[in-house]
């Protein structure tokens, strides 16, 4: 470990057992500070994120993300929303028609901006003994999230993140071997479908572990998931948003 | 400040002059470990990191990418692709077809978890005393940066990092006012208005203090920016890549 910041990263599992107690404001505005000191693209900000801790609305969230009980029981929840309203209100200062939001590239950028708040977020909060998972689930029912949290058109909500106190242990999931991730000057495809096999040998043994007998392995598991379109009313919710992904 | 990681996040400001000096293995190694142990969605674990030291390759980006002469100085470059090749091959040896690549869900996700990888990678370096600056212009010419770094079908470079000693210091780039980013239950767009007016007061200064004379304020420099399609080449080159955005 070459310091405690590097640490903590690398120390990252998700929780998905909470403690009832509650986080202190001090902490929740220490997060959300942290998320904005990220970068992002032209200096847009195109990000906001919808603070959560009413107790109806976090369990009409869990029952949209398809039954996650772990968002009834954290105590934060965190929705990461991708914004072209605001630099649309910059548009309308200036006189000017905002074209942003007509292309995918606003859903490229608007994802990997959230992604960048939504990094600093988890370390910081792992950095103050908090746990998180973060909810992908969300996009289950786009639709529901957006009139429930009242989003405004040219907003989208991208992926949320569940915060509290963790009342277990939780085993920190082997990654894909580290030479299928990283790839020295050129993408490299050679060594890739022997690292998988290696890969899922060793998720066999972790799924046992961890006493999901039904997960075969990294490869199974991924490619069940992965053999239908997933999600798929983000495509007609972004639509009606406002946000055309067909050029 | 309330620990040492979160005053590193929070002192977060891009570096676009670099020193000379190469950066370690050691160190290079740290920062992607980190970048690879942050969480990712259904475990599809759907990004790649490239990582690029060669002086003629960097040049070539930084052409790419609009002329950033920053990528030449930084001795290092990562660039983070969207990975749907390797749970393609997971697909394959499962005798199912992937289809996640068939909707803009795909790349929602895709960009998200980059950006969480990204934001990983971020932290690091900058606690290791290195400066950083996110290169989004690699997707100003996505073709070239895929045929210059052998980018298989079903990946798509998101977004770019440059890594160096910084040489000089740099300010700190205020945000817009809090309440504009933290929306407390429900979205909030009373006083986004008033809070842009105040903002753009603020970079006013900011700018001046730059030097960056011929950039008014924040909502016209955004505005801007957004008033047409920006990165058009996107779309078509991520459609010849196996991406279906278009539903």
């Amino acid at each position: 470990m070459m310091n405690k910041t590097i640490e903590i990263i690398k120390d990252h599992r998700s929780i998905r057992d909470y403690k009832s107690d509650q986080i202190d404001e001090s902490i929740i505005n220490e997060i959300i500070v942290a998320a904005q000191s990220m970068p992002n693209s032209i200096n847009g900000q195109q990000t906001s994120i919808i603070v959560v801790q009413d107790v109806q609305t976090k369990a009409a969230i869990a029952e949209y993300a398809g039954g996650q009980t772990w968002i009834d029981e954290a105590p934060l929840f965190l929705l990461f929303v991708t914004d072209f309203y605001k630099t649309n209100l910059a548009a309308k200062k200036n006189g000017l028609t905002q074209q942003i939001h007509e292309s995918v590239e606003s859903t490229v950028v608007g994802a990997v901006d959230v992604g960048l708040n939504m990094g600093a977020a988890i370390i910081a909060a792992e950095s103050l003994g908090l746990g998180i998972v973060p909810i992908g689930g969300i996009r289950n029912n786009p639709q529901g999230i957006i009139d429930l949290l009242n989003l405004p058109k040219m907003t989208f909500p991208v992926a949320g993140l569940a915060i509290g106190y963790p009342n277990s242990e939780s085993r920190k999931k082997p990654r894909l071997p580290i030479n299928t991730f990283r790839h020295d000057e050129k993408y490299q495809t050679e060594n890739l479908e022997k690292e998988i096999d290696n890969y899922d040998l060793l998720m066999e043994d972790y799924y046992k572990a961890i006493n999901r007998a039904q997960t075969i392995n990294w490869s199974t598991s991924t490619s069940n998931t992965y053999k239908q379109v997933y999600f798929p009313k983000v495509y007609p919710v972004m639509n009606k948003q406002g946000f055309n992904n067909d050029k």
